[in-house]
């Protein structure tokens, strides 16, 4: 209930800051008998991991992921699952004047008021977000064939021409277009000119079964934008048509339906807060990174006029980094339903086909 | 955990539906001895009530609020307040061939492949909320000063110019602006095309506290965006500068902060997760009505083709009676926050000055 | 999380105050597709009435129960099950000086630190929880053929022979056996002497699954245990062999297996917390009632000394009512972890045959 | 909602095998700005080492506490705090026919069931809860002044005198006598029987501020009874005078209040499910230990008949061990309702003065 631990059912449960000894996650509720063992995790850790290009933060952190309990015999045996990544690069490290002032766009001021003090140490525990959605992705895979996939659609005033989802592995900003070189041009100019640019990303998921969200509060849709509001930097996020839907007609946004499917996708894969079994769209919106080194007005601890640059390793756009976050995420939130769906309607027999389930395997 | 209940300490469960016999809700956690009675919470829902101008539906539910339980000679006392809310108008209806086939844009279907059955008179449970924001808003009036306001900025392609906040009350639309003649013509012209159109509407709130959210999941704006997600039609959300953040450059968007106060809000009030006393901003896209009496192609519930076409009275822009139940759902999740922040850190002493805090009751 | 909620799946949130316009609960959880209509729950009001023995309280308590929500033509629709009852009594009360002094053994003093202000009529929403258990109970013989019996074994120094089930039915006392004149006779002195006396109640249920419990915080006897606790005036709980087993040998208190199934049950049914498939068994120790009309030394609101004398119509033995009560609670809980167990494990295969199953419906 | 999370504002998370790699526990919601280090967790922690007499297990479990996560510079940061505990003597171990057979008394049978596979390993995570219970302790003492004690109160046959509780920390039983040559002799001969015991334990907490419990399901004496029944083996749970409340009359059982405070303590620091800043009594039935070496029918996982001997250093009375678990989760109790007492009720004035309040710390 404070906040830190992700889902009901499928719950995961952080710690760890990202300077000090270690960050992990516990996750409680996983089904027993699956197969896991680290390089199931390990794969989507390194996906996101720094010092990969120059567009990202040289820090080269290990993010060896290690199964602490929970796991016998190389199968999941139902009680929590603690995964654990040590930091390896823990030197003791000069955080210079960061806690005598409050740099803007950053968290200083609202956590020094909240809790009285602050841990330079930083809060970023997105490597055990991963780790978690990694186990949530594989079940889901397992179970009904489910996939996640994200890409980067446009970052600063880029847009990125979305040619095939093949692409993205092949290039540091998770873009689905075969040549990046504009990309990196731009990132170049913006790291000289002491700068950062915001982004968007998309994910989807595919093959997810009909029928998961609770109608009213905790809708499919909106635990989504709980779970991509959470990511870091994050102001915005669309499902399907999102904002473009205020100009639409409602003649043009109904999905219509026929016998082989939907045949359209507005909806983003979610109606009245519940999967139609349509592809999910989630389309989201992340700020420029906060610390840069172009100097900016603030005030100091004493309440007193500061001048604040920030030195030291720093993405120029945090958004870089963020896709497989994003998947991750999308992927917690479906595990969760999933479990949800079936504890209240696991009984539930329906006539009408399934129009999208031809993909799914047998539940 | 079944997606009713909205809130951890401040919890509100809903219930009922549209064309039953009662909706309402139950609020547990609401600090005792706060001066409560239904008037305060009547005006809320009249604010939305249908048949007050062309624009929305003709039915006329009167909404009248009753006080169950939780309240005792004018006071809260900390129990369950129940708020029922009994449906006047509940004659036998005729759903037509609502039940055999699926509306496009409905959720029709996804209901009737989670729960193998579907309930034809409504979830709608859109006054309860209202009614329970109305608790909140009381609450947090008379602890912070905290104010809530709303307003639409888009119908369709009318985007709507921001000149008063005074102008909301004076309009069938919650339009900040004096003239609305075009907005009239506008929906006029929908309306005989037998279409309808989506809206953008905006939300803030004034006077909150510093310090509301938690940093990782339950971050103030993850929550706030679950909460407006959670509406009906709701595909898009923004917080603060929200998807223009992607534009922005860093040394832009990152609002400075100076001893009188933050010089700019792209943050829409929150960094980190956590309010920084500075108006939170909120925005959200709403989908066309899909009740629209075009003809469109969908399915019937043995599979095969089917042309639907609903009847009946809906309004063309769903939109329209939105921001009062955007204003209760962000009043909802800053009163949650507020019984979380304290129950924490209630001992905090923070040395430095609360630059946006002239403006607060004291605590 | 403000306490008023009970179980997590298959959630029941209470208002209301006895002597209240209405008390009630919503059920968030109900599988769809189950027959529910009032008849169902009025059953078990009915049992607990009170004015229907000289024994227990005189009030004429209708209890007539309404469904208000999340049944349609006769079956759950899975949304939220609202069961109002209306207090058709509620005449204006005289509560005498009950609100300046603070009754020994009653909750008066607690109450007033705890809010600040006390509600004089009454807190009791047993009723609601008698409501929701029929709901439980009736989804858990439909779907395992699970049942739920409870009698009283003691009443002050009267232990009560247990003879059959048959008779619990037949007299006030929910006792099983035939001739309860001794119980009469002690009741009635206890009347006269102006006393009051504690009970112990003992409840059972049988064809419960194996598998039922989470295995380290969330027992299912721990939960038995919360719900136990949590009905008024109780002050112990056992499971099984409970507090004897304190002197057992660990060679007689484990309960031997055979292919045929257990051969005792001192385990009370859980073992690890997990059900084992025999019949759950619970007793708990009941207080004596403490609104007596013996005068007692006490405080008043001031803080001086005062003689407190308790007039009006209390049950000398609040343990009287209390059996139905225990079984609805111990409904509720195995109801919550049916959904619980389902939603992490559905898909578990287990080789070993349940050697106690041959009694449960196919599942 | 997996059940390995307790509390809801100071909200604990266990996980970890006996014999894994590592046990722990993360803690989310601890209040910011207390000081904190590995020693305030060790010396808990140590109390109940196995190993160090030769009643309990020769297993040399060196529980080193390590801070994870949490604390910068001495002092908690309000974010999650984790406690890992490595398992130092984790050879590769012979389980022999564990997984073959089913032991009487044991939870082998239920967790088969449940999971469908078994992880030998061992459940146990009762170093982490004395970690989680060490942190609770030590912030309810700083602000309130409460402190917690526990003793054994009987081992099998043997009754065991109250004598002071400055004994306690001088024998292996956590007994409250000088001499306890009469239990070390029953233990002797209990071990060389080839069998174990049960045993009962007391635990009490002091100085608990007036007002905490919410009067509904979450009452504190329920919660108390859940963490009590949740511990391993316990079978029952008395608050206050317990089951010996059946017998009492109401004149006897009603504690008298007196300006200077209550008269009596029937009530075990409880009316209502809420504290009255008396002293907590609480008390717990232990069964005795089911892995003995005494020869017992049972099945094996085909189902057929087997014969059970449990080798391997066991305790032959596992409630010799229990009393620090039990004070540690009386604490986390105590912890969570203090938080969401003043998260409700932080404004409530009471004008009544406090008659046991002289000994708490200013709030």
């Amino acid at each position: 209930m404070s906040g830190n631990t992700f889902g009901n059912l499928f719950a995961v449960t952080n710690f760890g800051e990202s300077h000090g000894p270690a960050i992990g996650c516990v996750i409680d509720g996983c089904p027993p008998g699956m197969d896991l063992c680290e390089a199931d995790i390990q794969a989507d850790l390194d996906r996101r991991r720094p010092g990969t290009s120059r567009h990202v933060t040289q820090r080269n952190e290990l993010d060896a992921v290690e199964i602490l309990s929970g796991v016998y015999q190389g199968k999941t045996t139902g009680t929590p699952i603690c995964l654990l990544i040590k930091n390896t690069d823990q030197r003791s490290k000069d955080y210079g004047n960061i806690l005598e002032t409050f740099r803007p766009g950053h968290a200083d001021y609202a956590y020094l008021h909240k809790y009285g003090l602050r841990d330079p140490r930083g809060g970023g525990r997105s490597s055990a977000r991963l780790a978690a959605g990694a186990v949530a992705k594989k079940w889901l895979l397992g179970q009904y064939g489910t996939t996640f996939k994200g890409c980067m659609t446009q970052v600063g005033d880029e847009a990125i021409p979305f040619e095939s989802w093949d692409h993205v592995a092949n290039n540091p900003f998770f873009a689905p277009c075969a040549d990046v070189s504009k990309l990196e041009a731009y990132m170049d100019a913006l790291r000289k000119a002491g700068d950062s640019c915001g982004a968007r990303i998309r994910v989807t998921a595919s093959n997810v079964p009909v029928g998961l969200g609770e109608p009213l509060y905790d809708k499919l849709d909106a635990d989504i934008a709980h779970a991509m509001m959470g990511i870091n930097a994050v102001k915005g996020v669309e499902i399907g048509a999102g904002f473009a839907s205020v100009t639409q007609r409602g003649s043009t946004h109904g999905d219509g339906l026929a016998p082989e499917g939907f045949q359209s996708n507005n909806a983003g894969g979610v109606l009245g807060g519940i999967s139609t079994g349509q592809d999910l769209e989630v389309s989201i919106a992340i700020k420029p990174t906060s610390s840069i080194i172009t100097p900016r007005q603030s005030i100091d601890t004493a309440g007193n006029p500061a001048e604040v640059v920030t030195k030291g390793r720093h993405d120029p756009c945090v958004g870089i980094r963020a896709t497989p976050i994003a998947e991750a995420l999308l992927a917690l939130v479906v595990m969760d339903h999933a479990l949800r769906h079936r504890a209240q309607n696991a009984d539930v027999v329906v006539s009408t086909p399934d129009i999208m389930r031809s993909r799914l395997k047998p539940v």
